[in-house]
């Protein structure tokens, strides 16, 4: 697998996917709007960054790339999609553009865009259940999944950024709200490379610490890129954050200062990788990820 | 078992039930408001149907309520809440009353309301892998309550629901919304309780077509009730479906029709029992749950 690299896997598995995704979606045997909103927001692309974690955390324990593994990467994909389709609502952030497209309810309206939202969320939980993994790993995957996009993750994160709108927080407060936003759901990605692969615990432990820090440096990278980049080269509305008085690591720290930020965060996340490393685990993929944050 | 009763289920289970609900929301270690939210739709009453058929069908096979029966159940009502946050929603069917109080988003604000939905939905599988079920069993469960609550089921129905207020429906197409809407979630609930009770595929069958006529009456009844009740009994907007040109059964049917059309779904469902009965099973409680619906 020494040869293998990430954009190897973007052209291979994560085409795969999106294949698979496109097609379970098509085959809902549902109501025709609803089937369609779910699909707009699902293909409407994106870098499927959490899928690619699971791909390539499998990959570096010479896990192959299986029906199973491909089913935990697009249930993942699926929730993560639902959470962009709810924090679009015009009650959340009322945005209009994502990934250079209208809105899911710009197109189909905030009701369907609500029931879209819950629809995505529900068949992961189905697809992830089909995936023929054995049925003590398959739970541990309900389980951290649903902990990771629950009130104790994800959706806590939501509320806090939602609620933290009206108000200045301090830089803890601004972590534990993108640990839940963001970290929660990268950090299973990770995870959920290391079940499928069958790691022991120590490895689980140390993918766990650095799933953290990867989904960190994801955020102060995207608040930095927030107010250093350009609408066109995000597909979506840019300076917004500042606009509307959100809580940023360029808001909290200046922009110098988060980017030192991010660079102390992804040194630690390459000591994790050398822990990683001396245990014998091979750690190109996981260094090329960490690349996608340069600066 | 055959000194059981629907009203002792109702003041033994049902009760600790729903200490165990607010428990369970009280110990989430998350954002204040959030917490407060779910706990505020979840605690707010209803008759907990749903529980109540998961613990009537564990004890018509003689099956003991655990915290398996507890888990299932309780993720079970944590779903139905979701819904039903959602459902009240301004953009869906906007209403302000739900079991005699303002529904959430008149509470919490409309952000939160979909942020607790969302949670409720999430919270709902991490309970449900807590149970102490076997993995097979298990996975089964969480596979059946995906299916149930998802786009071929619950939101489905939603959003023929959403989508057919500007048109006339068909009674078939009527049929669909509700097997879907209400249908699902309740065929679930007996189904789970045949799975925690471990019964033959025979039963489980039978179960599962009975859980399809009761979900039929259910929804029935709940059109008729909606043009002969008051606000006062129902602890909510009646006449509304009406009012908004709602398809509905007595909309459809007209009321006498209606009535009919209930009576035959109750005497099919009477059927099932017999079915069951022949085969050794105590149906005393199932009985009892359909007196529900006398009109």
């Amino acid at each position: 697998m020494s040869n293998n690299s990430i954009s190897k896997l973007q052209a291979s598995e994560i085409n795969e996917l999106n294949r698979q995704m496109e097609a379970r979606l098509n085959s809902l045997d549902n109501q025709d709007t609803l089937r369609a909103a779910m699909r707009y927001s699902v293909m409407a692309g994106g870098k499927r960054i959490r899928p690619l974690i699971v791909f390539a955390t499998c990959a570096s324990f010479q896990t192959p790339i299986s029906e199973a593994v491909f089913a935990v990467a697009g249930s993942l994909e699926f929730i993560h999609t639902y959470s962009l389709i709810h924090d679009d609502l015009p009650e959340m952030d009322n945005d209009e553009l994502r990934r250079g497209k209208p809105t899911n309810h710009k197109v189909y309206g905030q009701a369907m865009a609500v029931l879209a939202g819950d629809a995505l969320l529900t068949e992961a939980f189905e697809w992830l259940t089909e995936a023929g993994i054995s049925p003590v790993d398959n739970l541990k995957l309900v389980h951290k999944l649903a902990k990771a996009a629950g009130p104790k993750g994800m959706v806590d994160g939501q509320s806090r950024d939602i609620l933290g709108e009206k108000q200045q927080l301090t830089l803890e407060q601004l972590k534990v709200l993108h640990a839940g936003k963001t970290g929660a759901l990268i950090t299973y990605a990770f995870e959920a490379g290391g079940i499928l692969a069958g790691v022991s615990d120590q490895h689980q432990a140390l993918l766990r610490e650095f799933g953290l820090l990867f989904g960190l440096a994801f955020q102060i990278y995207d608040d930095i890129l927030d107010v250093t980049s350009t609408q066109e080269k995000m597909g979506k509305a840019v300076h917004k954050d500042s606009l509307e008085h959100k809580n940023t690591y360029p808001a909290l720290l200046g922009l110098n200062e988060a980017k030192r930020s991010l660079e102390h965060t992804l040194s630690q996340a390459g000591n994790v990788l050398k822990q990683l490393n001396d245990l014998g685990v091979q750690t190109e993929l996981f260094d090329e990820l960490l690349g996608y944050f340069k600066i």
